[in-house]
């Protein structure tokens, strides 16, 4: 099955970056599009920390970690403002974009029926053609995501990007047993 | 730097499998090597329960998670006995070689010392011509491990392996919210 | 020292109750009083989990758990009708009363500056005289939790109320090892 | 139902103590009896991490902490040298009685036969007079846990024992928002 491209964002405003983000802006990276809701517990209990942790730890990819705000009940309850004010509590530093009301009373945003999103949150990998490679409703593994993203990254360069040839550098203090191992003493 | 062939295993035992397994044995596939002892704490909470999930979640892919008990401290606390046990009682399925102990009174066991592994639990990754391509002493970051498990997976094999091409098949159920995200009940 | 009566609470609407809820309509209960916000991390991902374990776990005994959103920061992010929402989507069940507006302008609202409260979340033990006995901030640990609950659940009643004496009813699988522990099969 | 006296234990080893302990010995103080094997994974992740808490958090009530190896199936796995080793690398600190064997080829050793505990991790609460309140098998909430510990804890003393009446000494640093909860800034 071919890829296709994924369908342009329809958004009102952008949170976290000077300006608006486009696929087009974006192409030549890979892009890990987090739909989340603030008032989603899934999304706020794992999804969005997972997108957090995958910006930290691939912060030298040519990756972009995006979020998108796809409010589909609750309207009310989750406006720009208490969206501004989620981000700072929870510390989001990735850019986040509201997606746009939905056409003719649609309770689901444009974006997310565009998609075809079957909830919150969803884990979407385009890859740096700008073509929609993966998407997933629920949390993921990230053992799996840690691979998908990936298999993207290796696509969009010549070499391997991940640590594999890296030096081990986590150091452990020369101590017996810790809660994370046990390290031989003279070494 | 040019990846250096991983040196051959010296062990004494095998368990979880009929016969004992050899980097030779294992060429063509990708090798996830985890050493531990059963007694460690990281190990026992973190580094084996990962290992467990990259061999489930991996289980099409052509690799193989091995184990290697590196018994360098309390040796007569992790005896054969005592590993046969543990192995039952915390269902470790894949194969497990004993190290051989050190010689000349040398406590640090065979392969271990081989490796220069620094302590437990000690992640290995070794590619599909049998060279060594990762060595990592403490918990390894899931999503990390995973991409590099898949950049040599990928060198195995022509196409992609893991996920980012199948269709999203996780289902959750048509509520609204709960623990894993909130649906789209018309979905 | 001898224990002040716990200061009445100023409210302006209640969610979770038919009727507003009030330390003289408690009195003879022991009361647990979880002033939160609900942009606060820790009281979502701990705090109110807590409450409602408590609100569980204690169902028989005389005891109220009663939720306050003390919003002292972020007014606009936090009206109302999120607040609404929030509560349906984290499934909260106890009462929530909503703490008045500080007055000439001061950001803390009335109850929590009647109490000092110092943050969010904090937790409050009220006896079922209506005394202020216990007041922290942060996350409280579960097995003090307990411990201080029960002194004023006794001191409530004439009797012991949680469950030494009750015979232990939980019944495991009788296979050998879980996770959870491991059984003599023949029992 | 008029508690019975608590079983005596009958013990081989004594470790983590000069000397073997009995419940004429602790007479006077409530005893948190925590029966596990060193192989059972639900004591290692959960049961014995409660009762050092419990040692930990209740160390200046009248209570004491004391394990019981109580080892019914791999018994070969399991001797006095492993068990030594493991409490040195799990840093159990509390005194470990190992059961006594059981009579006539019995696998279930002594002290688990005369309690007819049903297998491991089993909790049990023995009160100040020496008779036998509480009897867990599996798991068991901290928070029943506190409140069980209080009960007897408030029987054996005249006061009130856990914080309730303590001053809230828990500090959280005067910054807005972290994991465990958010400040107030000017206090």
């Amino acid at each position: 099955m071919t890829p296709r491209p994924a369908p342009e964002w329809r958004t009102t405003t952008w949170l976290n970056t000077p300006e608006p983000l486009t696929l087009e802006r974006l192409r030549g990276k890979v892009i890990l599009l987090h739909a989340f809701q603030m008032l989603c517990p899934g999304c706020v209990a794992r999804g969005i920390p997972q997108a957090q942790r995958v910006a930290e730890l691939f912060a030298g990819a040519p990756l972009a970690v995006v979020g998108l705000h796809t409010v589909f009940e609750h309207h009310e309850a989750m406006k720009l403002e208490s969206l501004r004010a989620f981000l700072h509590e929870y510390r989001v530093k990735f850019p986040v974009g509201v997606d746009a009301p939905g056409e003719g009373g649609n309770p689901i945003p444009r974006t997310m029926e565009a998609y075809a999103m079957r909830g919150t949150p969803t884990t979407i990998l385009i890859d740096a053609q700008g073509r929609l490679r993966r998407q997933l409703f629920g949390v993921h593994d990230d053992l799996l995501l840690g691979a998908e993203l990936q298999t993207l990254l290796l696509e969009a360069q010549a070499g391997p990007v991940a640590g594999v040839q890296r030096p081990a550098t986590q150091v452990l203090p020369a101590a017996a047993c810790d809660d994370t191992g046990c390290a031989v003493l003279s070494r």
